[in-house]
């Protein structure tokens, strides 16, 4: 197996976007609970994702919502996260709060109303272009409830004239990134319900089209790091939400429900050039904290990130390839669990150290009274949500 | 197969609640989209209930949601119900959207809070003598999101001793009826997420404790009709909460994801003896009408029922008893599959003629205008949803 | 709603081919039961299906799998066939059962089992050459029980070489249909387990290269009607293996599961232009008559195909256009249930009878004496299975 | 945490049971590969299950499957057991493989053909009383494939008439344990198909009788740890068949497909007082080892058991109590996850040389040339596997 000494460097590489949601209020459709200290404003939500980066070095740029992140000065907010100590990263679209797409937004059947989920993405297209960013991001609810509701040929061709003008506008250093989500919040069917659709869309595209792959938006069974490697293969993954998830679509801690997995997912990242300064691939979280606390469920988060990431680097793929021609199942299997079982957490706090980073990131924010004094100052005004 | 005169009187046994919740607003937790008419109040949620009984003569009763449905005077609103041709039935109570239950109610390690809830229970059993309603359904959203959250066995001794507390105040011909749920809102553990364990909980209290089943509370895969077998054979299936789903509790229209498996379940009811005047099983929906219209969605479900029901007593038991002990496995399958292949709607609309119901219920309802007074009327006011 | 005398004419147009191995004994890892009458022969296999197009007039066609159905003269074995009234079809390749096939055939690491592997599909394109046969259908068993077992980047990218080399060896007017599955026989990763890797590697190989789409390889969940949908619309859907599965790939008579599903999947294949004589679309069954009789088991197969088919060409689908372009939801629905629920048995009954057919085909084979034949005539020998 | 001296008392109460049956062929319905020096006899199984134990310390006994492991005389099989290290477990019935069965055995609407299961079991416990074996395991392949082949309700009476009948014949020491399953090798309904199921069947029965729990045979999505916990609550959880499952009941190494699963069920076994000595729960493996060599196979598994057992250990329980009861939800599942991310192979590694075994048993076990021993001895005859 590798030694820790030897990763070191490659850890340095790696930078997770934080969604500015996950530090807003969030809930199941029976409840959102809502917490004192819960932003009210982008800037708020920009602040408390800095606290995340500051206490671990892994985070330094934070994905922005439209419209629920938008402001009148894009060129402030960006000063105000640089001064905040992170940059602004993607664009997320939203076509799924709007009474018009009840029944869909870019999918419509009715041409006005894919136009104004057209301009939307056009708009975010502008913002981008203020803040920097490279990737718009689009995830789309659009699907129908009951058969025979919709025509999902259609649907599926509309879905494709749509994203060419969207694609035609980005600019040339802009990347479209189409996330596919096996259900919900339709429930018979999905515009864009799996990799395979997304991949056949933006391969229609161009090269500056991409898929993101939401690690909880597959179906039960679903060997998520194939599908990893398959984009990868094909030069389509441009991004990763990570989340993690029991049955649906749980947006849970990273990591939480199937550590493993998460080992296997970034296993193959490594192994198919996903990872590090120049890949491409965008890694960004995208979670809901509906019960625990939002900024140390983020740092729990990136750490988990970095804690199998460091696994990942550690399999000594020399000894595991051998293994593999050799048809060895066990040894090759053991090859890859020994790096798995070992606990990284000690050489990962001597690291952060030696980077200025406190060494257990969780207790460093709790002793440092942030949370006592949002809670504190945030009083008044509409605490940030989905709906806002 | 049996003749449809053989089986029309059975069909006028058939009674369904109706959740007054179902008229209400209802969504994901992306967004709750609202409709002109929605109800207001507990009363014009009975209006609205009234309209499916009227033109269908199958739901003659409307299910409370305490305290989405609290009023001062029950007895007032059980006369509004009569008025317009309804009683009121199941009261259910809820334990999800109170602050104080973010981390659970009746399984709560703190006793206050554990408290609060069955005060609220004895608030509802208070409000079903007022009401005259026989059942108390539970449904509760107690769980955890992440491993280690709680203690699962504690819990479920705390559990059983909430549960105990409350069915000692049920009058003598009350019932309790506890619903289980596989997941949602909780993701990690759900603390009454299977038969098995409701069963054993309502076991344990008494013989007027029972289990309901919701039709969309399963793992993918789960045989539904055989644990409708099994509880029937038991003694112990209380009541049902009808509707469809494609993946999670999607909460669809009953029998409109998988109409067959409506169909088995339903013979399996009729075959246990859960069906009839007499059987003890109560028959409710419980659905959400997202993006359809809700008295519309309704009148479907209690049609789908009711058809599915028509093909469950056609079903030539004497000829399927045969061909299953003479293990002629292609035989028995095809005297289930006649039934439910023979298209039932014909005879049933002359049958709800020669009882002064229309053909056509859901041509009927459009034709009535009662959709347009309902949303010219309910201008102003806060319409109802599950948030009250 | 469309007549029945509407689509008569496209009735006659379906044709199903059957598969030689549905005769022969099948069974699960725990146990495989034989039946007397059990086919010895590809011959004897052959006079079975003709059997099936006899009483039915719907399965011109048999498909072989070799090497389960080598023989020394195709051509023989051909006029053998057109003796009893059927043809030829597609030729199955197999490379499952060889030992040396234990950890993977065309992705084997290996250079020597891939060439086997390779080879052997060449003998499947010179058998196609005698045969007639326009598919070469490869499904493959190749993938892995555990992690870190095999590089799955290595064995996609060998994957890919593979088929390249077999492609390049088909005649001008032959297709290579590469079929997916979710899972089994390996447990851990398939390497080809979903539609948008048989999509993707068929297309990097050409025209004639098709994705094969069985209907029980999908995980949990799957609306797979989309995909037919999508395929249809990338001019990539080759051929359907039909099945039915309440789990997981558990090969039942189609239709027998979920017969709504069935229906949805022919409604989108007539609405994408997969029906009908010229659409290049194969029809195809893959069942496993584990406990029931085999010859029965696929009439009932081929009729529930007929039966769905006729309710999907039935659906109204100006109607259904015409609400759907209206946001009716319930409207739409309707309307394509009104066709789901319509009983074609009778028309259908007529159908076949104004055809020279049987009315009843399942009673008309029964009465043939053709089972009791076949149990009295093939005496000795070895029964025919998935081992030969 | 506790440390690990703490907990290595704990460990020595460690006691594993082997199946007979991994160390013969098993496979997929598709093949079932042989390996050279596969087990012809009862004896050469046990001597190869010794070799787990003399490794690893962890396995003394050895289960037995009634028929394939049928012998003239039991009291010399029991004495070769004691020569070779170990001695005989559980005896395991098997109603699924006998033609009579092909429609079911205990349950099987024929009363002759139940009989034949009924005599099996008392058979079983005739030999038994000839092992000193404790536990009589049940797992019956009764269901069905079609809806409406069998009356589910009937099969479930027969069911509870047959155990009856079993139960009454056990000695006074013996206990009957119930398995249940899922799917497989019946699809449409399964008769004991959940732990609800076997529950109430065995509760029905009396204090001897118990649930058997493998870890495989549940529905996708199943919090398997709750039922663990629920059963031990109920004082009914008797056994474990302990292995691995990516999708279906895969039968993989115990451990391989989800680790944090495996450390999650023990951690509610030591909660609920099912880990020890004198807990009643019978601690079984019961996997295939299709392509990877079956006796490393099993080290890697009882020492997979061990490390998670280990780990279950190692949890600060007071630490969690306190932070579950303060409603911290982050701190209590961190508390939770720092044992699972302890890595305790050294160790372990250290505890095992401290009672004269090897550090590593995987190691030392190939090192002994017991494989090459045996591939060499082996010839002839006919290798075991699940037919014999």
């Amino acid at each position: 197996m590798a030694q820790f000494s030897d990763i070191a460097p490659l850890l340095a590489e790696q930078a997770i976007e934080l969604p500015s949601w996950a530090f807003g209020n969030s809930g199941t459709r029976f409840r959102v609970f809502g917490t004192p200290g819960t932003p009210r404003t982008p800037q708020e939500k920009i602040a408390d994702a800095a606290q995340v980066h500051k206490f671990t070095g892994l985070a330094p740029k934070v994905a922005l919502h439209i419209p629920w992140d938008k402001v009148d000065d894009y060129a402030a907010l960006g000063a105000y996260a640089n001064e905040q100590g992170v940059s602004l990263g993607t664009i997320n679209s939203n076509t799924f709060q709007d009474d018009a797409y009840k029944l869909g937004s870019v999918t419509h059947s009715d041409p006005r109303i894919r136009q104004k989920a057209i301009d939307h993405h056009f708009e975010c297209i502008d913002i981008m272009h203020k803040t920097g960013s490279k990737d718009l991001k689009i995830w789309l609810a659009d699907g129908t409830n009951y058969p025979g509701q919709g025509d999902m040929r259609a649907r599926q061709d509309r879905l494709s004239d749509s994203l060419q003008q969207i694609y035609a506008r980005l600019g040339t250093e802009q990347r479209l990134v189409l996330e596919y989500k096996f259900f919900e919040p339709a429930f018979y069917h999905t515009d864009v319900p799996d990799w395979g659709t997304s991949y056949a869309q933006v391969a229609a595209l161009g090269e500056r089209a991409m898929v993101c792959l939401d690690t909880g938006h597959h179906a039960p069974g679903t060997n998520i790091e194939f599908i990893v490697m398959q984009l990868l293969r094909l030069g389509k993954l441009g991004a990763f939400d990570f989340n993690s998830r029991f049955y649906a679509d749980d947006d849970l801690i990273v990591g939480a429900a199937d550590p493993f997995q998460l080992f296997r997912i970034l296993f193959e990242v490594v192994r198919g050039g996903g990872y590090g300064t120049d890949s491409g691939v965008a890694f960004m979280l995208d979670q809901c904290h509906n019960i625990e606390e939002k900024i140390p469920g983020q740092i729990r988060s990136v750490l988990n990130v970095q804690e199998m990431t460091a696994r990942a680097l550690l399999v000594d793929t020399d000894a595991l390839g051998a293994a593999q021609s050799a048809g060895d199942v066990l040894g090759a299997n053991s090859i890859l669990m020994d790096a798995f079982y070992t606990d990284v957490r000690a050489p990962l706090a001597e690291w952060r150290e030696s980077r200025g980073l406190p060494a257990d990131p969780m207790a460093a924010f709790t002793a440092s009274g942030y949370r006592e004094r949002i809670s504190e100052e945030r009083v008044g005004g509409a605490q940030a949500s989905w709906g806002a």
